[in-house]
This record gives C-alpha cells, structure tokens and sequence, in this order.
C-alpha cells in the first residue's frame, strides 16, 4: 500500500483523483491540500465523497509522509512546488501545464511567463502511456498532459507514427464545461453556454503547441497543427475531431488495420465506427474511430472522459506504471454508458 | 411614438426590453443606462441586438426626454431611483422586487433591511394585467411582478378567486438559469447546474410573501404559501407546478371551465392539457393547465418564459396599458414552438 | 462466486445491471437474454460494455446454471417468466412493475389488465433494503421498486413511520429520461423534451400507488397521495421534491434528527441540506434533505440515479442481502460529483 | 396581399414556416396540407400556434387559391409534387433536398435513386439570396438550401469567390437536433443524444457535394470539400467551424477586410469576432467569424438558426425577392440573445 497526497485537491481534478484513488486498492489517500479550505473538511468541497475520504484540507503536504504526490495545483504555480518535491526522492504528478512544453522559448510564447524550473522541464516525462509507456516507467517526475491534446494525440499518432500523412494537421476539438475548471468565468456561465457551442480561443489555444509537440516526438519530421477548441453544453466528456490528409491514397478498411495494429493489447484504447462519450463517461477509456472522406482526407474521432482519462484517471495510471504495479489497477472499470 | 428609457440596461432583462422594444411600433427605445458600462455601445453588451439598437449607454437618463422608464436595477437600487423619476410625472416601470410587497414589515423580514420610499411603495401598482388591470390603467407607477410569482399567481387566480380552495397553497417551481441573472455564481456555474435540477433556498425565497400577497389580493382571506423553486438545466423557460385542496368535490371538467370562463377573452393565456415551455419560448403568453389527482387535490401547471412574461414582456404590456395603448402592441407573436 | 443471468438484458436497466456486475467480486454473470437480439453479442447493443461483457445474447436462460436471475422485462412480460424460476428454486429478482402492488385489484385498476400470478405476487417481497431487509433476507423472491417510489419512499419514509404527518402527501418527481427507457417515443425524442421540463401522467402515474402502498405499510394508517411526474432534459437521475403536513409543530432541526436517527448506520443514504443529482451519478446512494416552510410543511428533497439506486443498483443490493453477502459488495463506490 | 400555402406542414419546418408568416405583413397563409393529419387543427400538431393559425391541415392544396406555395415535404416526395405546381403558373419554393444537386448523376450517387423531374432541376434557381440574388428574383421555382450548407457556403464564400484558398475545404458542422427533423430515431432519443456531441454520416452526408456545387459557382474551380457532421444536446441553432488554406499569406485583419466588404449592406449577416448561436436564436441572422492559424490556415465560423436561416426563414426571404417584396420583409427581428 503506497501512500498518496494531493496537492490543490479543491478543483475538479482533484476531486477526481480522490474519487478514483478512494476505490484503488494499492494506494491510499492520505492528504490533500488547499490553501483556501484548509483545515476544512474535504467533503465540504467535495460532498460526493462522503463516506469515502475522510481527510481535513492541509495547508501543505509533508513529503516524508508520502511514497506519490499529485500537484493538481494552477498552470504557474507548479513550477514552484515541484522543485523540492522531486528534490526529496518521491514520485510527482503534475496535472497542470508547467512542464508539458520541453523548449523554454516555446513555453515562454504560449504562457507568456519565464519558465522558473529548467532542470524539472527538461527531466520530466510526458505521460501518456500508451505512447511513452518506456520513459514513464523509469520516471520519478511526470508532466500529466491536457485533456484536448491526450484526446487527439492519441487519435493522430497512429498515422503520424507510420509517417501516412502531411504536416498540416487539424483538430476541432469539442469539450465539456468541467474541462474549464471551478472557478467561475464568464464562458461557463450556464445562460451563456447552455444551449449553444462556442468556439473559444481560436488560433491560440496553449494545448496547440502540445499536441504538436507530442505529435512531433512520435513521428518523423516537423508539424502544423490548427487547433479550435469548442465548449459544449455538457459537463463531462470531450470529442475531438481531427483532419489529417494521406500522403498515398488509403482505404478506410487499411487505416482503420493501421489503428488496431498500433494500439493491440492496450487496454484503456478502444477502436469503434464511431466513438461515444457517454460509453467513456466516468471511465480511463478512450474511443477512436476513422474514416476515410474527400480525395485523400482521413477524419480521426476520439472520445475520453476529461476529467479521467483526460486528467486525473491518465495521472493514476502513470503512478501506476512508476510504482511498477499493474497498469489498469483501480482503474478497470466501464463508462457509464447512458 | 412615446419615447422610453430603459435605466439598468446591461442585465438579461435589460437586454430583453431593448429586443421586444426594437419591434415596437408605438415605443421608441432612446436610451439606455449603465453605470459599468457607460459610454460603450449597447451592442458590446448585447451583441444580438445589432442593427437594432443604435444606443451608447449613458450614465443617467434626463426624464424630461422620456415619456416612460423602466428600471431594470437591481433589488435595493431602484428605491434609490424611483421617487425622483414618479415625481417627474413620466411614467415608470420597476423590474426589481423593491416594490412588491406592499407592508414594509413584510419588505424588511425577507429583503432584510428598511424600505426606504414608503410613499410610492403605497403608490405601486402590482403589475399582472390579466389580474389588476383596471389599476394598472390609472397607475403612474407599476411595480412589475417576479417571474415565480407571475407563472405561479395566474395559475392559481381563478380557484383563489373563486374561493373553491383551501388556505394551504404548495407551489413547485422550476426556473431556467437566466432567471438567476448575469452575475456570475456558483449555482449557475454550468458545471454545477448543467445535468441536474436543485432546489434552493427552500422555506425562505423571496418570492413566497409575494405569491401570498398577490392570490390574498385576489381572494378572500389569509393563505399559507410553501414554495419551492428549482434551477434547470434550461436557459430559458420556467415551469410552476402548484397543489391545492378543494373545499368541495370538483371533477376535472368542472375545474377547467373554472379556468376557462375566468381568463376568457385574454390574449395572452392559453388553458392547454400540458403547458409548454417550448410553446411560450420568446413569447408574452403564459400556458395553463390544470387536473384533478388525489382525493381533492388541482394540480395547476404553468409555463412562461421567465424573461418575456416573467419580466419584460409583462412590463410592456403594463406600460401598453398605462398609455392607453392596445395592450398586445409589440408583444403579438407567438413563442418557438420547438 | 454465485452465477446470475439477466432476463430482457437489452435495456438501460439490463446494461445498468452488466455494468455494475461486472465489477462485483462475488457475482458472475453467466447469462443475458435477449429475444430480438437473440445471437448478437451483448456488446452490440451495450458498446459500453466492451472488454468487461464478453457474452452473446442468448434466446431463454437456463435456470439449472444460475443462482440468481434479474428478470429486466417489460411490464406485463415477467409475470409470464417469473412463475417457472421461482419454481425452480433461484433466487428471482424482477425489475417490472408486475409484482410492487399487493393488492390484485389495485394491480388491475393501475395497469389495465388481471394480474396472472397471483401466488408470487403474495409472496414477492418489496424491495428496499433500508426499510425491508428483514424480508428481504428471507425472501427467495424480490419485487425490485420503481426508480420514483425508492426516491420518494426512503424521503418520506422516517415522517411516516413516526407518525409526525397528516395523511395527504405530494410527491413532485423529475426523472431524468433514461428512466422512460431505450424505446423510442415522442416524448423523449430530443427536440421535444431537450430544452425544457414537462409534467406527464398527471394524477395517473402507476408509481402512485406504489409509493402510497409502500409508506402504508411503513406508517400506521391510509394516505392519499398525489404524483406528479415531469421529464428533466438530463440523461441520469431523478430528484424528487415532497411535502407533507406536521401533526404537531416541529423545528426544521427536530426534523432533521429524526432522519438521522432513522437512517443510522445505513451506508447509502446521505442526510444533507440540499440533495444533488450529481453527486449520486453512477453510484447507489440516495442523498435526502428536509426544510421547514409555511405554517407546518416539511419539504423533502431526495435525490438518486434512476438507473442505480432506482433500479439495478438495489436489485444488486437485494440480491447481496438475500445471498448472505455484505450488502455493499460492488456497490461501495462514489458517484461522479461532476 | 399574398396568398401562400404550405405542403408537408406538420414537420418542423412547416410549423416554422406558419410562425414567420403569421407576423408577415405581406404574406397570407391560406392553407397548408398534410397527409398524415388532413382534417385536423393545424395546431394540435403546433399548439404554439394556437391564436395564430386557424386552418385545418387539408389534404391538398389547391394552387388556383395562391400565389406562392412552399413544399416542405420529405426528400424524394417534392419531385412529385413540384411539376404539376410549378405548371400551374405560381411561385414555388421547394425545402426539400430534390432540386439541389444540379447534375442528375451527382443526385442518384448521394440520394440513391433517378431524378424524376430534370425539366425543373435545371430551372431550380439554389435560393441563397446573398449569392445568388440576381437568379432569384427572375425565378419562379427555387430550391431552398439545407442548413449546413447555408451555414457554411455563406462562411466560405468571400473566401472563395476571391480566389484566396486551395481547393481543399474541411467543413466541422455541429446542429442542434431539430435538424433532423420531427421524426422518431434512434440518435436523437435523449438518453442517446442529450449529454454528448456526435458525429455522423462521416464521409456520406448529402450536405457535402451541396456545399461543394454552391461553392463552386461561386468560385472558379474544383474543389474537394470534406464535412463532417456533428448532433449537439441543443434544440435549435447550428455552428460550422470551416478550415481553408490561404494560397498567398494574408494577417487576420485583411481576412475579416475581404468578408466585411464582399457582405456590405446584407442586412441578414453579420460579422463578428467568435458567432453566437443564442445571438441568432429564432431569427434569420447568420453570425460569422474569421481567424487565421498555424502558417496558412482560416479558420471560419458560423452560427445560424437552422429552422430559419437554415430552412424557414431563408425560404420566405426568397419568395419575398421573387415576389419583388422588401426582402427583409416579415423578418427583421432579433434573435433571442439568451
């Protein structure tokens, strides 16, 4: 039993993280932090974990006290809490966008600050599993990706791995509002988005460079990702829609081989006509679907549950693969369905 | 052509008397106010009204230009606004709850603090036309009524009235989001409110002594109202699902042509098997419905949309009628239907 | 490791019934019929349930191979079914509303038709743990409740059996529109139902006499209850709002304890002040919150996943408890929150 | 005054088309027909429009009785109907699919079957009136567009018709579930439709070579358009999100210069930074936006209401040119904004 705490555990992901950690049976909750409600119960926060997490909020953690520690704090706050943590010797997650971007310049550009912590930038692994299973292993520091970017890259990175497709690269990508966090704005105001979909910072959207990123590092040359995120009147679940146009001409039938083929054995990736969000809600799974449209164009379809696989279920199976237990455990379970 | 103003512009109900205004043929909108945003267009806060609304916001309305104001502050501000406007001589129109609840003592105990203009609190005319219209016509000052109590008062009018009910009223009521407001808050932060309903502030909105007030108006004696109001997860519409006693056997046909003989004639309320929030949508009417269940119980159903009926629809066809108008002009049109 | 089967597993409440199998440690699920999907894989249907349910639809079940079976068949069908297996001395468990009325001529009066099993329907003991389990322990036969009357019943339930309240009750229900079920129908179709709530059945609902005979014989005398259900545009849960009268007055916190004490040690009911929907997603947990309002009215607020709590959730429960197993076993879980 | 009548009115296009005209000063609706429901109010299939519509559906129509009629029959069941109308000497306008496709063979590759009527395909005038304005106001026969491609030609068209992109258009289209129409499916079932985003048809819909040939006409070569698309959980209103690629770099600012000019003085369309779906609610806006990313890519926007714009609206919008009305006539109101 490896003992665990959350850091900035009053957001959705990390309401999320308890709620999966309360059912994993080998690792065990034992604080979370929140400057805000220290000293509160969690359950005020969270009051859907009542009966199943039974932890005041701490103002800080005690890193002797912990074998993992999830930092689900703020995009900029991060970099200042990870240093001494991966100082001390333990395992860290960190869920927020701190580390995602390798290149200093690049993170300077799309987050429009310095970077404070080169040393953890360049020693963090990006996680996600089923393309970077390796590194994450012999990780101690994971840099969790976005939900946007875990949700298309996996749906690309089977074509751009075998080098089938040009650079230019499009995603229009849909998520639900939770995916935008707790804090109250103007775009997730329910009269304001409740019964439309609105596209939002379009052309610079920080998960651009991610995914392009990522993309990169699994393929073979430079990428020109166009990224348009949408926020839908739901609240949990993402789709992402990607185009991406075939070097030699493919039949549906070859892609859809090329696909089974690069994701056979793994078990949070399921290939089908059409992906669905409700089949994923609640779950790690993700959905992916392709098709064949236009001349030479591919449309790629994938589904995930933000919240999970798209942050916090993707975290615990990356503490699952650094502390070399079995990768699915805690997380073995269905979507909702309906 | 009366010239109108609208003081406190920039709220979803502001918003909304600009819209039903801009196809009025016998109101000119000339001005609108909003102390935050003074000084910008109209459209930057209500972009859906371009080429329609032609308005700077300005910080104050000069009475001597207007023929009618409406002031669509909020609850506190308007007594602050409205005795200088009544004293001017122009008509005026109050969206806020300040001048509802005719006995101060009432005001105090659930707005919890002192009334501060006694004098047109007196004044006010409680503005539900198909209930008070005679009033309505010799009033300067209308005080337009809540979107709870006018979905739920014209439900139960015609038993109160008719004194076929017992004392203990039960009103069930469901709001759309845009009921709430613009202000941002946590209950209609979407992902808090978008797949549920919730009930809130339970035993204590603000909205009950109104209710009571209004059916007390109409019928006979002292009533005990119980309301209960709920979010949706619907931008626009409201429901009120209301319980009553008979004091005497009724079937259902004897009940419906109660309904039927006291609103005959009114443009704006349809008696129908099962109201529709979809048949209302965008629209001044308000559908009614109402059955037998039980031992001796009516269950009275009602759908406005919470804005139009609800709010600024009414407070047109208030000042329609204060003006001598054809009470229907600008507001003649039926909802979307789907 | 008991073996179950599901009988008409093509539903939501036969998915629901996979699903939440498919994670129970002591529950092997064998069997699921389907007689239009007769051959197909279950998957078909329930894509969902891919990688956790890998069985085809079978024609009939065999009972010599199971220990328990669901029977998750339309109304009117398992009194046909249910006969032979209780026979055969398995362990039944019907999710119908064939066997929740006792009395033969209420069943006739409410569902239309003669009731053709009157034996089983004497001894079919009524499901719900928290105010049966006595019954429930003994029972080789269950009649599962419908998702209204366990949301309502377990509000009402410890007024009722304290005798605190008149006998006139109301019960104002919203469901979710998985609780109409997979068949297609004009209410449920989107465009009519996806942007509003609307009243159904009012005052002729079957689930009304099974909320008033299930509190009947909680409680000491008749009641008259009255129930009106309305369709939410949300895909899981239900609340339910209702209102009785205190014989004698009592304090909002007199009522509250009476609830907690009533409720003591049982492990999926949350008392709080407001139940959310949210919260109980997914999960087998019943949120219930009690209010003071008017003269001597407690509101009850209660809150459940239709297809959990409501439904196949507590057939797992009662088949747990009639198995001799924890109760909680597969069950212990969090809902989703957000 | 002119004398209209519909064909095929119980849909939701028909009950659209009744609730524009009913305010139309121009236009009369003397009848409208359906099969299914010949003899019946018009309004017990559209209770909303109860006081507004007091016609019978009758069986047929009888086009000595008009001057104009509008088909909103099924696909495949206007090219019975259209012949004989047109014939007869008045203006006709067609909703359905049958007379968009301008070559016979691109017809029966996406529709499946022969083109019965070639004489009048070919006469068709495609009826967006921003583009094709001169062609309408000659005609007597237009085809009405569907709602993608009105939402999404419009979007592309200064774009094209200028020359400025590569040949390759991705369409990601999002439409609200009215869209399909009033009849019952499997996909627009809530509890399948009411909490997620879907894609459909990927690679097949019948929208694609309509937007494809429109496109084409406006600009000057072949063009290989890829659309996808997509169910939301909203009643009303639809977005496309476009992708082009600019053959020679242009900034954002001359990008938006080229819509702002090649639209000027279009009362119907209006420019704006991110289009809003509440913003065109209910009226015949179209709301489109411009942005340029990655290194060559618009990104282009645009959000209709598909019952009006997408259907209804632009209907009467043409018949008003062919009919030599203002051609805002009976139009020109705002959306509902909230």
């Amino acid at each position: 039993m490896k003992r665990v705490a959350i850091i900035g555990g009053s957001g959705y992901t990390g309401g999320e993280l308890a709620r999966l950690l309360s059912r994993h049976p080998d690792l065990n909750l034992v604080s979370m932090t929140s400057r805000q409600h220290a000293g509160s119960k969690v359950t005020t926060v969270h009051p859907f974990l009542q009966g199943f997490v039974d932890l005041n909020f701490e103002e800080r953690v005690n890193s002797a006290d912990c074998d993992v520690v999830f930092t689900a704090t703020p995009h900029g706050a991060s970099m200042d809490i990870v240093p001494e943590l991966v100082e001390s010797g333990i395992k860290v997650i960190d869920l927020s966008g701190d580390y995602r971007l390798k290149d200093p310049g690049t993170y300077k550009k799309w987050y429009g600050a310095e970077h404070k912590d080169l040393k953890n930038l360049e020693k963090a692994v990006y996680g996600i599993p089923e393309l970077f299973r390796k590194d994450i292993k012999k990780a101690n520091f994971i840099s969790n990706p976005g939900c946007y970017p875990t949700c298309s890259i996996l749906g690309l990175a089977p074509l751009v791995a075998n080098d089938l497709v040009e650079p230019d690269i499009i995603v229009d990508g849909k998520s639900s509002t939770s995916g935008a966090g707790a804090e109250l704005t103007k775009a997730t105001h329910h009269p304001a988005c409740g019964s439309s979909i609105s596209p939002y910072k379009v052309g610079n959207h920080r998960h651009t460079p991610e995914i392009q990123m990522a993309l990169e590092k699994v393929g073979k040359g430079k990428l020109d990702v166009v990224f348009t995120p949408h926020l839908l009147p739901v609240v949990r679940g993402m789709l992402c829609t990607s185009y991406v146009s075939l070097k030699t001409p493919m039949e549906k039938e070859e892609v859809q081989k090329t696909f089974a083929k690069f994701y056979q054995g793994e078990r949070f990736i399921r290939m089908t006509a059409v992906p669905s969000m409700a089949s994923v809600t609640g779950s790690n799974f993700i959905e992916i679907g392709a098709e064949r449209a236009g001349r030479r164009t591919v449309v790629v379809m994938s589904a995930i549950d933000n919240l999970v696989k798209g942050a916090s279920g993707q975290a615990i199976q990356n503490c699952n693969i650094m502390l070399g237990l079995e990768e699915r455990t805690g997380l073995d379970f269905p979507g909702l369905g309906v």
